[in-house]
């Protein structure tokens, strides 16, 4: 394949400095596998020392998951029309099961390739497609259950744990017991679990052989909780730049992976811009490229229409597919009389063309040859669930729970190959209706990940969607799902701007780890136990950069005191310099330590005497009322 | 006593437009009890004609609780200077066991009125106090224990029905069976039922008799989840100017109750302004005043002080005083060894004072005392929780808890008082330990209602905690929180400002909306639909007004799609024109009721075979693969 001349957008394509800025107080760290070209990025946070008041002892650096990908390592040389580079293609290649193709195989991907037309927007320097070599399975999955243990695997391992075996300070690593819903999670997570994980089914490590630059992740219920962030471009608005500088913002915040749910033109050119920048997979939904090619007549589709369009996103690298393989022709009537109908658009495709030809959905009964592409190329599934309630009136009903059936069914199919699977879940449920769905999932699907979009507790707040179903992601994330599609601000009126996509991941970043929290992940507390410390201590930089957001908290506190010299001020704005409840604690602690009545002193000897004796004063208060 | 002369501040103190503009595609309506002058205020949203293509029918307005008082009532007058009309002024009077007193009884409240340095920021035209005649209660809980069911009870059954009774339509009025926890909701809220809910001390109505103006509302399980509003000045910011319009703006979004925390000077009179102005009832921290007048040395603080602070502040109206009686000498040294010891101020103060005198807290050991100012101008308890966790590692450890069996006694001191009484809460709790503070409270305080600070179920979000904190409250409330106090983004890092308060409401509105539709309180599912119809049918003015923010939702909306002309679109910006999910939902219903397969055909008849027949399709794609 000849290079193609610069583009356009090649030439301007820039990200601004406002999203590769580094994060404030930390640093891009890189931890060694078994071997060189194992480097698992990290975020490390220095910490400073605690104020002489407080005992002066030393705090040492959090280390924390981090997704941003080389844009926010100072070190790191961006060239979005150079791509990042390909860290997985020596893995891939090693393993000896993949060639290089001479050419794309899709016919559209063909035509795009050599449409002058698209010049000004085409991503330069194209790599040739690899697929698996006849006969052969490239899933992780498949690996996994033939007991090797990929540097994929390795890497996961490594990063799932956070370094968590450097912190070494028993009140740091305190945490409260947590209640996992039959979540099996180990203290330590080795490459073997890892792979074993994958090999049941019960995780997914979503890495298309087409797209090396990824840096390997897992989704699984007994690994940290991640969330999903969604760009796309509509017919009505965005551009390509806008898009990618979407993808590195989202990561930035802690997208862990990225769905590009673009409509609109230019659809095939923006993905691959997208899958050449982005270190964390990319997922889609290919059916929203098929109708296009259709002119958006869901009834045009065909199998071999959007067979065409899986094998050119497969060669451009995405990382998983949303297939919408459940929507059975059985299911579409009843959803009749549901408030909202079908709100999945890819659902409302499918429902259309089932109804338009009356016959199954072609989805359904190709799903094996389905598979046959998903293993060529190692792409997931996520199994769409397109009958998902779109209000909470329509929650849990017979279309949403009859297609989770379906989905389970599927799973099972799907496992047969070997291809890795996850299932997508509501929508709008009512608190007390979450758990039922995380447990039908559980049970049809055999604890395949699940994966769900928020859901939102309530209808009655457009324009704050990101908090109705942060609520919800937080709850049915602590039951067991294992991967929380964000909701942003914008959700039902419009497309999110780079402020909702922040403000969509920040909820979703607070429900993951709330999440973790409650199922008891191993470290999980560290973070808030260090940015708590810090807390007490009136480290205010330390609290800042503990945070999630490290710009908006320092700016918040800014905003009511701005002078540095307050960053090291013993008190807050809340209460001011003359009354601070901090003080008093720390007051109350040298009372206590001088008095020698800590809290087992207070327990096991002197207090039980004064408890009594102060139950005895009361007692005459309360005989005299 | 004479009237004040004009001061500065009545001469300027106006509310700006922005917070008292009528709430768009609403008005306020009255709902008349069993006398003319119980005239419950409520909103009512006019929805718009379903479009022809839907169906073309009305559809009827939705009446929701309104918390905004007059400021959103074109019709009302607003003169900040001459305070709110007294409308239980006369209910109070008739019920013939209160007096008028001659001049105010607490020694610093005379200071004040007489100091004329202070006359250019004092509320002109005060009305004289009214106290319980010698021998007499007067709290709600009183009479509710006497039988008697007094215009206040009358109005707060009427205002919990929300019209419930005029909404006829079945689908409107369709909901899910909630899952209570043992709450119990009846279908329809007497008065008798109200009466019976305070009486047995499981619901309380604030209204100090020196708070005329309020709007009589409740707290309880068994009712709607309330929330309420923090403002307050403190050392470093803020005016009297600026609290009051902060109070008018926490109202117009939702705030049910208001607490007023000001910790500077003119405390009293921003106290004066706020309660004259506030249709809501009004809590504060006493011991925060009680502080200031002895100069921030909580070691110097005497009963002597407080209770003339709390009668003070008693004759001013405030309907609720945060009492620290539950830090017991004995809990503080348990304390000791927490991340961040004890955060709550009040908490703080009285911890220092024990440590200080070794001696038991003096709000323990005068609490009856206590109980005869509050039952002399009905003010409520609510019994704080100065030992609440500061963070996720000192959740519901011995300190809380034993604090929290304390507030129990106490209750039952209360009670026999008949004094109402509500329960403070945490504070900082991961997800899994939430309901154990709920079940143990109901335990220890005999289901006296809960009123919590979220909880916030994460450490790590500084500038996010309004959604640390929302997931938190909607759990405890769908528990059996009555009463949610909210948190905004500024949370321990400054004061919030106008912003921050809406969002903290917004945030506190959808987690006890959540609640309630979780806890399965009749009617609360009403706006959930019509919003979802209104959704559905592309009826975008009544999504946005039917809304908790309809401003908000607009907004959002109109910066994707700014033309009027596309507010009736049937498509929205996330799809655009030629792809919409929505329109396909509706050829799939049109579809759907051609050829009989609605709901029930499909699960009574056809589908049973067409079904059969989709399944032997797909089984024999599996048999192949």
């Amino acid at each position: 394949m000849n290079a193609i001349p610069a583009s356009l957008l090649q030439q301007t394509a820039q990200l601004s400095g406002s999203v590769t800025r580094p994060i404030p107080g930390s640093r891009k760290i890189h931890v060694e596998g078994s071997r060189p070209d194992i480097r698992v990025p990290m975020r490390e946070i220095a910490l400073t020392r605690t104020p002489t008041v407080f005992g002066g002892e030393d705090n040492p650096p959090v280390t924390v998951y981090d997704t941003s990908g080389p844009y926010t390592d100072p070190e790191a040389r961006i060239d979005l029309a150079a791509g990042l580079p390909p860290l997985r293609a020596q893995w891939i290649a090693e393993r000896g099961d993949t060639e290089e193709l001479p050419a794309l195989t899709s016919e559209f991907g063909r035509a795009r390739e050599h449409d002058p037309k698209l010049d000004a927007v085409r991503f330069p320097g194209r790599r040739l497609p690899r697929r698996a070599k006849a006969g052969a399975n490239v899933t992780q999955m498949h690996y996994a259950r033939r007991g090797i243990i990929t540097p994929e695997m390795e890497f996961v391992a490594i990063r799932e744990n956070q370094r968590l075996e450097a912190v070494r300070d028993a009140a740091l690593r305190a945490q409260h017991p947590g209640q996992g819903f039959g979540a099996s999670i180990p203290e330590v997570i080795t490459p073997e679990f890892v792979r074993d994980e994958i090999a049941r089914g019960r995780a997914i490590l979503p890495c298309n052989i087409n797209h090396p630059e990824s840096e390997p992740m897992i989704i699984g219920r007994n690994f940290l909780t991640k969330i999903n962030a969604n760009i796309g471009n509509s017919a009505v608005s965005s551009g390509i730049a806008e898009e990618v500088e979407k993808m590195v913002w989202a990561i930035r915040w802690g997208g862990d992976t990225v769905m590009d749910l673009s409509t609109g033109k230019h659809i095939h050119e923006t993905r691959e811009w997208i899958i050449r920048n982005s270190p964390v997979p990319i997922g889609t939904v290919p059916i929203y490229q098929a109708l296009e090619k259709v002119d958006g007549r869901a009834e045009e589709l065909t199998w071999e229409i959007f067979r065409d369009t899986l094998i050119e996103q497969a060669e451009q690298g995405v990382d998983y597919f949303t297939i919408h393989a459940g929507v059975l022709l059985r299911y579409v009537p009843l959803t009749a009389r549901r408030v909202t109908g079908i709100v999945s658009r890819g659902g409302s495709i499918m429902a259309k063309w089932c109804l338009a030809h009356h016959r199954e959905n072609f989805l359904y009964t190709h799903f094996e040859e389905i598979c046959e592409i998903m293993k060529a190329y190692d792409v997931a599934f996520s199994l769409g669930d397109g009958l998902r309630p779109g209000c909470i009136a329509d929650a849990n009903d017979a279309a949403q729970f009859g297609e989770l059936e379906t989905l389970g069914e599927l799973t099972k199919i799907a496992w047969k190959h070997d291809v890795q699977t996850m299932i997508e879940g509501p929508g709008h449920v009512p608190m007390q209706l979450i758990k039922e769905n995380m447990d039908k999932q559980l049970r049809e699907c055999g604890e395949a990940p699940f994966y769900t979009l928020g859901p939102l507790t309530t209808d009655i707040a457009p324009g704050y969607d990101h908090i109705t179903s942060a609520i919800g992601a937080a709850m049915i994330g602590w039951y067991g799902t294992a991967m929380l599609c964000y909701v942003t601000p914008k959700e039902h009126l419009g497309l999110p701007n780079r402020q909702d996509v922040r403000d969509g991941i920040m909820a979703y970043k607070i429900a993951a780890h709330a999440a973790d929290l409650a199922k008891g992940h191993p470290g999980a507390q560290v973070r808030d136990n260090a940015l708590s410390k810090a807390r007490f201590e009136f480290r205010w930089e330390d609290q800042f950069h503990l945070g999630l957001d490290p710009e908006k908290a320092r700016e918040f506190h800014d905003e009511t005191l701005p002078k540095e010299a307050h960053k090291l001020a013993h008190f807050c704005s809340m209460c001011g310099p003359h009354f601070c409840s901090m003080k008093i604690t720390q007051d109350v602690r040298d009372y206590a330590a001088e008095h020698g009545l800590d809290e087992r002193a207070a327990l096991e000897a002197g207090m039980a005497g004064k408890a009594a004796e102060f139950r005895e004063q009361g007692a005459e208060v309360y005989r005299a009322g």
